[in-house]
């Protein structure tokens, strides 16, 4: 059986993803607003900003008070997605079945549209969305700050860039992978947390299970750019082979990786045991990750 | 008579940029790292971490408590130096009399040196570096991200990519002024003072004062680039009129610039009038900005 996705959250996010952008034809910097929305609004999962609002859900606080910040880690991720497909580093011309970025608007525009991305990320973190603590959105900015910096995403991909067309040993890939994808997605859920004032207990729960998370989601993005059907991927499958990319299945086969990603879902599922609080639909998730067809 | 510039402020910022990066040695990514201490650690007056101590400094504020902030200031003023000198957008190899980050270390390392950079800024404002008043820390947060993004920096600088080779007007020529370079600066001077808890009054003022006094910096920097001496400055003479740039000295004709930059300048020293407690270094950055030689 199929685990079902929460599309109930995914339906949320699209909605404030849209809301969040002013209209962009008064803006002399209109092109930028344009190249921001294209890659924005071009569909997806919205796997990161869906686990704010299931970390929020967990500790019984309503969407409502983290769509901002939910809003803001897609921000980001779409940013990453921009620059990694710039020619200097994965030169990817197609992104969710549309002309990346910089095919669609220029070089130029495209990295500037990547960075003011990030730059309102943070501002929509930083709007007045829990004024009685702002400690809390405080934590969120930090926790974000270094998911998505050095210690992390940015992090992962450098060693990611590096390490193409060399031998990739296991720990280094599991370095990349962890940093690269992992971070994110654990400072996506554990963010919305936060900002219901988890216990550090829950939020050193959540950050054990979106590591395992992330690990799983990865794998199954290495296998699915092996295996995957082109027109439901929307990208050229092989194409990370093509490019002597660092995956799993490169370096454990392909039927290996996908026992580990199921045995890291797994893990994930278990470590959420003894929870206090629903923790269905983040163990819907695990499931999900593995059985993705996309 | 030369205004003095702030060195002891200019002092006590290099060294804490010095002391804000872990070694780089430790890490898969080290060659990123290296990339940003290459690009941050290069010099220069660090006019806008300067802007920060000076408005701490007016509310009475210790210059320890703002240091993250400035540092992060700086961060963000070098990622953008670094991107903007891609070769997609200004193509610069030069900076500050050393070969530009993309030159040094290749232009994926670059393009990931600036973004780590960006991220690693809103890890600084995140720390807690106020803990009792993380009210002004959020505040911070949003007036450096709106600083920072499409209605800021990123906005002025995409007007301006867009504008090379095209006939600019005034109009123009004052909105990529105002958002590429002014945003940052009226937004570093107000950071310290709210993190003091300046009045609102007061940061009303020090918008006007920054706002004036980022039009005098930069209209002095489109002066140096036409006339200045190439060994002082670090960087070859005359590349923004090779780049067609949109410049004052090209829209005005320089004299006509240099009483423009003299008027603003006087008119940020003029806002400053009527406040309590010593204005008189903000006053002389303003004097320093029309009278500098790099």
């Amino acid at each position: 059986m199929r685990a079902s996705y929460p599309d109930d959250a995914r339906l949320a996010v699209e909605a404030a993803l849209s809301e969040s952008f002013l209209p962009c034809e008064s803006r002399y910097a209109g092109v930028v607003c344009e190249a921001m929305r294209y890659s924005l609004l071009s569909g997806g999962k919205r796997f990161r900003p869906v686990l704010v609002l299931l970390g929020a859900e967990l500790v019984g606080l309503d969407w409502d008070q983290v769509l901002p910040t939910a809003c803001a880690i897609e921000y980001i991720h779409t940013y990453s997605l921009i620059h990694d497909d710039l020619p200097a580093i994965d030169n990817d011309d197609m992104r969710r079945a549309k002309p990346s970025c910089h095919i669609a608007f220029g070089e130029d525009v495209a990295i500037l549209a990547g960075d003011a991305l990030f730059a309102e990320a943070f501002r929509l973190i930083g709007a007045e969305q829990s004024p009685d603590r702002p400690d809390l959105a405080v934590r969120v900015v930090r926790e974000i700050a270094e998911a998505s910096g050095l210690g992390g995403m940015v992090g992962g991909q450098v060693v990611d860039v590096l390490s193409a067309k060399t031998q990739v040993d296991a720990a280094k890939l599991d370095f990349i992978h962890r940093h690269k994808t992992g971070k994110l997605i654990t400072a996506s859920v554990k963010a919305g947390a936060i900002l219901g004032d988890g216990s550090e207990e829950l939020l050193a729960v959540l950050e054990r299970y979106g590591d395992r998370l992330g690990l799983a989601f990865q794998i199954t993005d290495d296998i699915l750019d092996l295996t995957g059907d082109e027109a439901v991927l929307g990208k050229p499958v092989g194409s990370d082979e093509e490019r002597f990319k660092a995956t799993f299945p490169g370096v454990y086969g392909l039927e290996e990786a996908a026992k580990i990603a199921r045995a890291a879902a797994d893990e994930a599922k278990r470590s959420l045991n003894g929870l206090p609080g629903d923790t269905g639909r983040l163990r819907d998730m695990a499931d999900f990750v593995c059985e993705r067809k996309r």
